[in-house]
């Protein structure tokens, strides 16, 4: 394969841009597009190769979509421009934003139309393994599918969940996913400050609840981020109202009862409703502190 | 130190039993005592000293309760027949419930007019660590305490945290502990679930979650018993009404917010309602598989 296999990354943002370097890092051809023009010029210094989306789509072997939700996927396969009708019979689009499995259902019945594959394959790691090439992918569509995107899928991630032979299961379960990881943060960040009021100190609580019943992924990873008072976005606050609506709204149509997630929702639309939205999604934290009167390490 | 240490635990419960096993293991001379007489019957058959609380409480170095619940501590401490104004200046008790930090102090300073020490000590580990002498303890107390617990807490603990020179501050990070583990067991539950109206089977729910940033440690410890079909507690439902609720009190009393916890805390509610509060509380997944129609591993 190597240089032999092309692939264009679209949505060149933290996660999108770790992607395509770490695609470009495996040896593949890789095209690089996103709205910001200086990104994409940045890529291409890096080894990112030449040419506007409509000239090379016809020579792709793959698509790859890192982009922010439903919305913003739709548009970059199938709205004004959008790739998938460019592409040859064959191709594959793998799309990794986290969306409904509803719609990564639509999306991979529109591509068949086309004559393309879909792969239904949200990532989760951050922006580091990213760079990396080491995300997860939690990956859903035919044999046929994962055997067309596996140059890709071999250089960006380290490990690949097949969760089904067809579009939904994989988005299922990363909205699986993120509701434990949206619940575990807001929970870490209400036990912070709840210990707060006791007399317990944010670094004694981490010292003790990292070895203790109580820890989570989530807490020892954002936990520092509070005690260190740097809130500079590794994961955005702004994430969270977006993946646990979207949680809400496969209940909803699922008639299932979330009330734990549910209360979590609450509590990052305070943090946007508060003007945190592009922060660390740490600083959750902040409404917590706000709404008791507390004040957090380092804040005035 | 060895046998010339007297020790005697009060309360034979599956933690209690544990402990006193543990002591007697170290060395020491343990009565033990419960309101269950077969259970005490059973320990001094292991080797457990034989003697009536009233008979022997003067020549005690220490009393390790392990009981239910702030009440129960009272009794045995203060109570009729309570152990404390029989003991000898000097001696020391250990309180290992989860109560409230005012509890903790209160407790602290009856003991005082009375000559005797107290360490705040909750608990964490479960019954199995605690027959291994293994448990964690959240300890907040004089040095003059620690020192003269020194015996029995080398024997119970594989760690102790020591949080603070005076009672309160131990059971206040047991407080936290409990918000972040009753949350994570319940949010677990909502996600297994969840995952199952969206086609995701527990098992394959506990492989990829177990390696993915949703994880805590209380879903690795909790999710087996669902895909197990094994109920028997390890431990029980009925803990965390008892345990949440203590913490929404505290949160109450400082004026804090504690949206998250609080939806957990109704959800064991709820499974209490169902008749489900003596089994373990991985049981809070039956509440939500009934809100939604599901049916859990082995369940008719």
């Amino acid at each position: 394969m190597g240089a032999d296999y092309k692939v264009a990354v679209i949505g060149l943002g933290s996660m999108g841009y770790g992607v395509a370097s770490s695609l470009l890092r495996a040896g593949l051809t890789v095209y690089g597009y996103d709205i910001n023009e200086a990104q994409m010029a940045k890529f291409r210094e890096a080894g990112g190769a030449e040419g506007a989306l409509a000239d090379v789509a016809g020579d792709l072997d793959a698509v790859v979509t890192v982009v922010l939700n439903a919305a913003q996927t739709e548009a970059v396969l199938f709205g004004d421009g959008g790739a998938v009708p460019m592409l040859r019979k064959g191709a594959a689009v793998m799309s990794c934003a986290t969306v409904a499995p509803d719609f990564a259902r639509r999306m991979e019945a529109q591509c068949a139309e086309n004559g393309v594959l879909y792969l239904d394959a949200p990532i989760s790691g951050g922006p580091i393994r990213a760079a990396d090439g080491a995300l997860s992918v939690l990956a859903s569509g035919t044999a046929e599918t994962f055997a067309a995107l596996k140059p890709a899928l071999d250089g960006m991630a380290s490990d690949v969940f097949e969760m089904g032979d067809s579009a939904g299961a994989g988005s299922a379960m990363k909205a699986v996913n993120q509701l434990l990881v949206g619940v575990h943060i807001a929970t870490m960040a209400e036990a912070l400050t709840f210990g707060m009021t006791q007399g317990v100190d944010p670094k004694r609580f981490y010292e003790v609840i990292t070895k203790s019943a109580g820890t989570s992924w989530a807490l020892e990873n954002r936990t520092p981020h509070i005690i260190d008072n740097d809130y500079s976005p590794k994961s955005q606050v702004n994430i969270w109202p977006k993946d646990l609506g979207i949680v809400q709204d496969i209940a909803r149509s699922a008639k299932f009862s979330a009330p734990i997630s549910g209360a979590a929702l609450q509590m990052y639309l305070a943090a946007q409703g508060m003007g945190l939205g592009a922060e660390d999604d740490a600083a959750i934290a902040k409404v917590y502190a706000a709404m008791a009167g507390l004040t957090l390490p380092g804040q005035e």
